[in-house]
């Protein structure tokens, strides 16, 4: 009935208006999975789940649309600048990645996933691994199935696939060459440091302390740290996330009167992952190439945040006044016995979440080292456990026999089918402290400027090295552009180092 | 790639199948605009009204889908059971409506309500009349020209489709007769009644009125009147509304430090919309026939719990110890005296939501005998604020000249183009006065279970006769079934003169 005739378009013009169209849907998306987490009653749950599946299966129909055939092929005929081209590689990748895999394969996969999920919630806390495992074969039996059908799209192995699907262009063999050596030096820092430590006194602050209190404490370090309320929300979820989109980002953090330390590193982890999203290129948006480039660079911002910049030793005298203005002048608050806590390494946690910076890195290790025979299928589920164990032994010298639910069943991650997403918290510790390495060379005095409250430089050398280049590079150029050269663990060994053995 | 054989269909489960999709999308639809009223921050608002309207054109497409006229013809010859049939004559009501209307007049539609609303709420508190019906008279004639198309495809007035919108069966006819006999007599009544109340003493409680302690209040109420809080939630907006979806309904209420009675009496009206959806039929949850049957049944649950229940002596009895518990002893707080404050005729309010409930329903006939002769063509935006002007003197005796804020400017419907909308205020609680009068008749001893604090008898009545009932009879027949005969507003007349000249 509309009777404008419409103007010819050219096939990039089809393909980009189709991703505006799958972006407004995803945005939809993003709010009501935000409120399933934040809001949402628990009767709610299953209306819920069911109108959830229909946009995903609408996205999915719309992402393997047999149209973009044509206007990908036609597409790269077409006169484009640099930005839509690296639109069109995005817009290319996903299409590839979506199109591998049946609706019905996808539909299942969801099913299952959120079975498992939800079934988890309950089996966890009743150490209920037999439960758990009925759930978590069905799982990957489908994530072997997807990742087969992905390596034969890709041309990779299956559980590249994977892995590549967080983390473009990254492989097994550069991640078991970086884990590699980490497993050489790390066990041996982690002595050394637990030794120094052994004979530094750290002062607890008295508690309780009230969850409205740290409430305000979280607004006023996420003002400290550049968030913009305007643009976002804080609300409270059992597990921290940031959601939403990047004009309206939704993050969450937890509360427990018991202990301030824990909302205080959440907060600023997920203010990281925020302050990328609302400085994703502004006029770009709706288009792949603006968005955030892999999730290893995700987790690179929010460990910037986190562990480069709220844990350094200048950032403690701007906490301290923050946790005394909120809780009352408590000697524990002295930033030097802050930084002490902050960088403390108990080494003896068996929660991945929980662990300290040193330790944090072999919990990731254990997790490829069982994901990737799970997925290439030299080991079953059933194997999962004896195999955690010895792993927990050897790599952490923890006993975790019988338990379960500190044990292979901690995270919801393989409930959810994210194979080849762990490697990605470590390679993002490492990017971190490359950026780190890089600003402290642009900017000498980086130290003593945190240490007065001047942020900005390393709000404004992220903004423009990483947050404002979105997807507009392949991750290598996008980490040589921002560093002059390739990932580089060096700077993670060296930042550890320094942090946990020199200051 | 699903190589299942789907299993032969029936028209009426292909229908009722595109239903439960439609459902499910409005589901996404109803949580974003919840979140978008109560927790959006301001710079989402761009990016969320593409989302939104991105799904409003996707929900259009699926309500006009041609496949529709096929099986809606060959659904009809199908061995169909009763509330199959009632669902099939829903679908087809609702296929009618949508299919009157092409895509482009939706999206014009869409984006003038829009462009109306925003502006309107700077243009409000600036007084800006010129400013507003710049953007009303493109509004009025989308909202014409959906008439004249709704009017051929019905066989119905212009005016008449609108209100058949909202009020399915309802005709201008029937209305001119109900708001004429309410003309006749109720001027009269307001005249005697404030002649009455003149000598009463109102104790005003002691403010400020703590927010916070407002919304344990507002907890503590919605709790007494049966509000399933696992399947629900209240949060805050500028304007108190009812949303979310039956199995999670989002209320919502505003506080002022200065006013407890109004959060009080809103958050009221708003559970009653709110256990309406929450007893809607489960089993039939997702198809039409599930729904509530009408806009004007809907405000009669509101009415019933606000006016008909709340306003009632015995409840002033539960309300007294809540506001106890709250704000602490008052004078204020006692019963007698609470009565008399909120059922208190002022009659000088120029605000329709502010009104006192005698004087409310001359609010909503001013707006009917304005937007009757808008949508008829006989007189233009241009000629609003006159006839406003004229009607608030001689109707309530007040006088707005020049105060379009407080004026034909207060209400955000007409920028919604919510036309047909205003007279199922009044509809509605001509509906609860009658659903009152059955309840009385059958429960004698009413009044003094609710003073005993036992409102099952309002609950169970409205739940078997009203909320139950959903769609499944069209509304003379469910208002017949419920009550033994048709709307008969002399119900609301005797409550009126009974509350308030002989209480």
């Amino acid at each position: 009935m509309d009777t404008a005739t419409p103007s010819p378009k050219s096939a990039y013009q089809e393909l980009a208006r189709l991703q505006l169209r799958l972006h407004r849907y995803n945005h939809l998306g993003s709010i009501v999975s935000w409120d399933r987490n934040a809001m949402m009653p628990p009767k709610g749950n299953e209306a819920r789940a069911a109108a959830e599946a229909e946009l995903d299966a609408l996205v999915h129909r719309l992402r393997t649309d047999p149209q973009q055939v044509t206007w990908l092929d036609a597409a790269e005929r077409e006169p484009l600048d640099e930005l839509e081209r690296a639109n069109l590689r995005e817009i290319r990748r996903q299409w590839r990645q979506a199109n591998a895999l049946p609706e019905s394969l996808v539909e299942a996969k969801t099913l299952a996933c959120a079975r498992c999920e939800h079934a988890w919630r309950s089996q966890r806390p009743a150490n209920d691994w037999p439960g758990f495992l009925a759930n978590l074969r069905d799982v990957v039996r489908l994530a072997r199935e997807e990742a087969e059908l992905l390596s034969q799209s890709l041309g990779l192995s299956r559980y590249d696939v994977l892995i590549d699907r967080y983390e473009p262009g990254m492989r097994t063999a550069d991640i078991d060459r970086i884990f590699g050596d980490l497993k050489e030096w790390l066990p041996g820092l982690v002595a050394r440091v637990r030794e120094k430590q052994a004979g530094e006194k750290v002062v607890a602050a008295k508690g309780p302390f009230p969850i409205a209190k740290q409430r305000e404490m979280s607004h006023a370090l996420m003002k400290l740290l550049g968030f913009d309320f305007a643009a976002g929300r804080l609300d409270e979820s059992a597990h921290p996330f940031s959601g939403g989109v990047p004009e309206d980002v939704r993050l969450t953090t937890r509360y427990r009167e018991d202990d301030y330390a824990r909302s205080v590193m959440a907060t600023i982890h997920e203010t990281g992952h925020a302050r990328f999203e609302q400085n994703l290129p502004r006029e770009w948006l709706g288009q792949p190439v603006a968005r955030a480039r892999s999730f290893g660079i995700h987790e690179s911002q929010s460990l910037s945040f986190e562990m480069q910049l709220a844990r350094s030793r200048g950032f403690m005298e701007l906490l301290a006044p923050i946790l005394r203005a909120t809780f009352g002048n408590d000697p524990a608050f002295e930033p030097a016995n802050l930084y002490r806590l902050f960088t403390r390494v108990k080494g003896d946690n068996l929660i991945r979440v929980e662990a300290d910076e040193l330790t944090y890195p072999m919990h990731v290790i254990l997790r490829y080292e069982i994901e990737q025979p799970l997925i290439a299928g030299d080991i079953e589920p059933d194997d999962i456990p004896a195999l955690w164990e010895e792993k927990m032994r050897s790599m952490l010298g923890l006993d975790t026999r019988g338990n379960f639910t500190d044990g292979c069943m901690q995270d919801v991650h393989w409930s959810e089918s994210l194979f080849g997403y762990f490697p990605d918290y470590t390679l993002g510790a490492m990017y971190a402290a490359q950026w780190f390495a890089t600003i402290r060379r642009a900017v000498p005095d980086l130290d003593p400027r945190i240490t007065a409250g001047d942020l900005a430089p390393v709000f404004e050398w992220l903004r423009a090295n990483i947050w404002l280049a979105g997807s507009r590079w392949e991750t290598p150029e996008l980490v040589r552009r921002a560093s002059g050269e390739a990932l580089n663990p060096a700077h993670f060994r060296k930042h550890l180092e320094g942090r946990y053995l020199r200051e």
